[in-house]
């Protein structure tokens, strides 16, 4: 595995429909920023759910973790940061971390695996993701 | 056209999620309490969207209406009374009320048409329509 | 009341939570997309949500409307156009109109009326909103 | 600690509009399915958001944990279990359970720390938090 890593930044701000009584950012609307997060990386280095529909497969979420260190209000503008984190397994794991003027609000990762055109759960990584890894300096 | 019309109420309680920062339920959320009025008036009378599928189309909406008379809050009980509104036309219109504790929260009212598997839009009613409406005592 | 009039153009794309099995946006989330464009608005012309709550009072949603034409798919990129409707009545009213690739996606409104903080809603227009009209050439 | 636990059973069907692309139900909403179970029990055992808001506190989400082991579908009908997990700590713990048709769709864990009236993070269990234990059996 070489030292090689992936990462793209995202700018958003928080909607307010995004924000519930308390006043902050609805815990699970975190999962949103982070797709936001995964699906700016997928377009960037060519691996999006549409590329991967194209190829004949679905990478489903099957793990989600989100930490909360500071609440995120209506109108912040802050940062989704998306890294790739390398695996030999058949799974695609991204590391999240969201900052806002400076300060860490959350941290989360989410692990996704391949399914393919039935729907079944492939056991080993589908030839197309081992060229892009290849491509990518990741072995 | 009969006088008959078929009607179906639903119970339902706010959630915390469906609340925003002026501590009431976000006005884009009625739309969700409308679709499950609508998935349950459409269980009740056979015509729902999986019914739909099943003979080959699909019920997009193109227009959707809500008035709100009063807000309701966090953990409130109320009551989604979806109406059927016959029509010549190709379409398919629904009537909305939202009631709490016998006052009237919003109406509302949501047009769709149909489409059939190349997402064509359907000009005349599909057969299986004008045999449901028939069945429903409905011309 | 003079000729001249508000607007704003915000450039959104679909994201994947926002789309529904029918692989097209979810009715809806054209609401989130007004709100967005609203907000926009708000920033650019200075009676944002903030502004207006640092003022004492609240503008919540009493209509929206929502004719679609034709839909929107996963990925696409598209416009907001936010129009501000000028009006005698203690109300705040806006035009939507979103467009993708040169076509027309769907047109909307929305109505809101002011409430005070103790929730009343307000008969006439707050000074506030008078003096942002004048500001503006409104009248 | 006693071997007691809290537990309660919430039923539910899919919506048309938590479901995505896929034709499953978007991996973030299971977080909304766990709200609903923790409010249920809120109701069930006397210490829901509406108790608690009552008492000067609120109790954010820090952690939130899902893993995914079915999908579920569009209209499945299921049930979340949610536990409560007894801790020393100044925190509320839940796992939860989804099982559709005898089969386990999903587990996951939230953790909820309490803030006062002023969102300052308390270190130890509130008073009120300490008599509901008491009363539950729990120490």
């Amino acid at each position: 595995m070489s030292e090689a890593y992936l990462k793209t930044s995202t700018a958003l701000r928080v909607r307010f429909h995004e924000c519930d009584p308390l006043q902050i950012v609805w815990h699970g609307n975190y999962l949103k920023y982070f797709e936001i997060g995964r699906e700016d990386f997928g377009r960037k280095y060519g691996i999006s759910y549409l590329n991967m529909k194209e190829k004949g497969f679905a990478t489903p979420i099957v793990k989600s973790v989100c930490e909360h260190k500071l609440p995120l209000k209506y109108d912040d503008e802050f940062e989704v940061e998306t890294t790739f984190i390398n695996t030999a397994a058949a799974k695609i794991i991204f590391d999240y971390r969201i900052v806002c003027s400076g300060r860490l609000i959350c941290t989360g990762q989410t692990i996704q695996v391949f399914t393919d055109n039935n729907s079944e759960l492939m056991l080993n990584n589908p030839p197309f993701f081992l060229d892009w890894k290849k491509k990518m300096g990741l072995e």
